[in-house]
């Protein structure tokens, strides 16, 4: 058996691919961030990216389905109360309906789904697949591109209020609290890969599958430019941008 | 229960959902068949297709592992041989590794599924999956994209052969075998669908089948345009122009 790498040195591997493949470098990002983004193309982006967000807690009800220790659900139980709320906590979830609304999109018509591009179905869905059907810690592995998110949700704010109108503490709040509560998950998942990767075959794994995190993220982001970006190719089915408006917004 | 439309109409509506959305329409197929794809794009079209291709018999094994009558399992299984081939016949996928060779790619490098997009997996995947999980009449209608099939395969033997100097009757041996197998298969599934979609529901169930496999189809060419057509955004991981080549192919 060939030896796992030191804590140190797996953990700057896992970094690594973070610099490398993480959704920050793709061209819809800078788009975005710079207010280079049309309005439909932000539209387009939080009608896609709902998508994801509505299906991040049964992400995480398939991996907790899974986990036979108490004390492991509880600690994981709180990311599904972040996105799903409570009677007194607005969840992230709701955050992302108030995007929506400042943005001048129907939520019900957010919500509903309808207009979601496949391809970015095809790629959510593989992600909440994996964390059904791999290994615990792969699982938990893929969920670590957390370690990467705190820098775009601050460059995104950042940018968003400096360049786009509808960008405003209750727009953005989806943002600032990821800001808040993201570094509790992320510590927790990363001391759980770094613990539990003890071979470097598993170690391997837990590579591989941050890497095909990585994946769902960017081919998200392929879709949203090749179907909304100059030269906008919107697929069969999807979301036309006369469609799910506020009254009195203009296409 | 609202009443199920004349077999005659059914058929109507399923095949218009072909004529809507079928991939023929894609933008990367009108440049393939007119000659307008550089070698490299060609390559990448192969390589992405094949991972398409060597998934079709382990969906039709998903199907058949589902059926419990000898007689639709026996009807199903020439999917399986034609491309898989046997011992006297060469199968759809090693005839699909000929058109690889044929347009300067390493056969062995293109089996290996490296290089392969995320979004062209994920979209590839989420077929797979669904004829494994929906039920046996989505399954079967998910398949009857292969009424529309015979067209573009005449069109691409005939646009493949005017323009591109890899094309002759080897390296596009697949297709020809296509135009041979399909209609046999497709006049099975579509008598399966007819006789099976005996109420409204499930009329609906099998035209949704049926778009969601046009969305299969048609997200993996948006894939191939967006990582491959100018301006081209290759993903991480994917395929890059000179990898994968036979000796004394140039980049």
């Amino acid at each position: 058996m060939i030896m796992a790498a030191s804590r140190e040195d797996f953990e700057a591997r896992l970094r690594k691919i973070g610099e490398d493949r993480y959704h920050d470098k793709h061209p819809f990002h800078h788009l975005l961030h710079s207010g280079g983004c049309t309005p439909e193309q932000v539209r387009a982006w939080v009608i896609n990216r709902y998508y994801y967000q509505s299906r991040i807690p049964m992400k995480d009800a398939a991996f907790m389905s899974r986990v036979e220790d108490p004390k492991l659900r509880r600690a994981w139980r709180s990311r599904i109360e972040d996105h799903d709320g409570s009677a007194e906590k607005e969840g992230g979830i709701a955050r992302w309906l108030r995007l929506a609304e400042a943005v001048g999109l129907d939520p019900d018509y957010v919500s509903s789904g309808v207009g979601i591009m496949a391809s970015t179905r095809f790629a959510v869905d593989a992600y909440v697949r994996f964390v059904r059907e791999a290994t615990m810690l792969e699982a938990v592995a893929a969920s670590l591109t957390e370690l990467f998110a705190p820098k775009i949700h601050a460059e995104r704010i950042t940018g968003l209020l400096a360049n786009y109108d509808f960008a405003d503490d209750s727009s953005l709040a989806y943002f600032k609290n990821r800001l808040k509560e993201a570094p509790k998950d992320v510590a927790f998942g990363l001391a759980y890969v770094l613990d539990h990767a003890d071979t470097m075959e598993k170690q391997d794994a837990a590579a591989a599958a941050l890497i095909f995190k990585t994946d769902v993220l960017w081919s998200q982001l392929d879709a949203l430019y090749s179907g909304y970006v100059a030269p906008a190719r919107i697929p069969p089915g999807a979301w036309q941008p006369d469609e799910g408006l506020l009254a009195g917004k203009a296409a």
